[in-house]
């Protein structure tokens, strides 16, 4: 038995902001007959993310490039379509890495059940998953803020600084977000309580706002996006306080080695902290945080944000509009069911 | 009754590489009528440290710019030539931070009575003073070192870099040094231990040459001085590594902003963690730090190491030679007795 399945490849390593013509959409004949212990996976929900830009491209890092000609993979959200295991039933919702197919087979222990009683599917993508265990190890490990603390988060309407934000608040400190347009601006206040907010794109003097909105000064800086939006932010941070990097989104699409003001002078004369992490650093501690963050989205001191693009061919355009800002919350594409 | 003495007060605040006419040498009248509590001081050893180019300028830091047409001041060891207070006598030797003089009267709490049984005045003011110090907490709290692993130490012939060196060797790890000289490169691998020694001045390609140095990587970077030296050894920083930001020499005396090649993106993709700090942030725990450095001075595990101008008139040439490296270990200017 086969059916036809489609598939995206990566096509070539793109210089500069990637476009479309770095995909290729496959056709491909998938034979059904499964294994023991194989499943076929009909996809539901495929997260894009920041860092799959580092990926694209071929330098070293600590995980390794996509393969060219090969499918690009990321957290993807799938149905159960028929099952050679005992652990799974057809129509079991799971999560797992996987090809950005829309049908796959792959080995049972790839993929792990997800539970919907209290969570959408999609939230196993974003605030349960790889976006919230960001925010909050991020914040909560590295950051370290105290009660009445001063709390500035760049990229703050995206998918892991809206939870970042109501953590913050969570924890008692005053957050404050900058966003790129007045839409996120005031979404960010309205909806997920940030204490105030800033438009980058329309401040001649970016670090001059950052003060009026933190008289205190800026005790922890959550940065998702780097560059010019952090020289500014930097430059109001107070002494033993903590820069949290966990994204660079303004530099993935560099073409030459980005260059600035040496920050080490600030880190030196502050006696600041700065320090990169991926999530799995803290995969030991993974349990707990879902349980914190189930806990706070039940009770409802946090929500999800997403912006939905509709249909599987999308899933470039969801991947390169991220760095042009084009969402609010965890970009996600969702298949047709 | 009074008595003629001489100090070095700050005429300007220098643009650049300080010289000579920043300073001032005056000749003053001192009353030696002493009030209750007062001691007359005939200072010894005095201390000259690459902070106090930070000082001079009068920008806004953690530690106060200098005062115009007032005496420079720093750590200086004194012999007490007149008392008015029971806690002290003619004749004892004491420690604090005073003006560049010749002779001056201070409150008695201002100071404190060191002891010569186990280790030589000038000690006080470097391996035993806020030089070990600096070295043992940077290296210890910031850099956390494991036996077996690989540390790199800039500025590795001066006052705190021979510490920090020794120190690592201490904890089992692998020292590498980067100098300025071919003659500080074999001191520090021959007098402290050093595994491994890179004359910065002569390497077209220093990042190569650390790599060789350090085939497993780095994986504690103790930085003395900033600037292309740090970007060189950057390159070669292993996953979850540490940076400590003790100095950044090769930038004190910037006129304009440094600029240099942005390192977040390395650091988030290395998982790196970067600190700077100022030994005050560890004061509570200084007791530990001496009895822990006495002991490895008494046990011979550490050498000082200074270099020592005679003659009270050389106070400001000995703080502008810091910033060409005319010293190895402390540098330290002797009056005479």
């Amino acid at each position: 038995m086969s059916i036809k399945a489609e598939r995206f490849v990566l096509l070539k390593r793109p210089t500069g902001v990637p476009d479309e013509s770095a995909f290729a959409l496959e056709q491909v004949t998938i034979f059904t007959e499964l294994k023991q212990n194989e499943l076929l996976l009909h996809g539901l929900y495929y997260s894009v993310d920041p860092y799959m830009r580092g990926r694209m491209s071929g330098a070293k890092s600590y995980v390794a490039p996509f393969a060219l000609n090969q499918p690009m993979e990321g957290s993807v959200i799938a149905r159960v379509a028929a099952s050679n295991s005992s652990a799974f039933r057809p129509g079991d919702l799971v999560l797992g890495q996987l090809a950005w197919a829309t049908e796959m087979v792959v080995k049972a222990e790839s993929v792990s059940k997800i539970d919907t009683t209290d969570a959408l599917a999609s939230e196993h993508l974003g605030i349960l998953g790889m976006t919230g265990l960001t925010a909050y190890f991020g914040l909560l490990k590295i950051g370290q803020p105290k009660a009445g603390e001063t709390v500035v988060i760049s990229g703050a309407a995206g998918a892991v600084g809206t939870v970042v934000g109501q953590i913050a608040k969570i924890k008692g400190c005053k957050a404050i977000g900058i966003v790129g347009s007045d839409e996120k601006s005031k979404l960010i206040k309205d909806r997920f309580g940030f204490d105030a907010s800033i438009n980058y794109k329309t401040q001649k003097d970016l670090a001059s706002q950052i003060k009026l909105a933190c008289p205190d000064g800026v005790d922890v800086y959550y940065d998702n996006v780097g560059g010019d939006i952090s020289d500014a932010v930097m430059q109001n941070m107070n002494f033993k306080s903590r820069i949290v990097l966990c994204g660079q989104i303004s530099l993935y699409n560099a073409k030459e080695v980005p260059v600035g003001p040496r920050i080490q002078p600030l880190l030196l004369t502050r006696s600041i902290l700065m320090q990169g992490f991926i999530v799995t650093n803290f995969q030991s501690q993974f349990p707990e945080a879902i349980a914190d963050l189930s806990k706070w989205l039940r009770d409802e001191k946090i929500e999800s944000s997403e912006t939905v693009l509709e249909g599987f061919e999308n899933l470039p355009k969801a991947l390169i509009g991220l760095f042009s800002g084009k969402n609010t919350g965890k970009m996600i594409v969702k298949a047709a069911a």
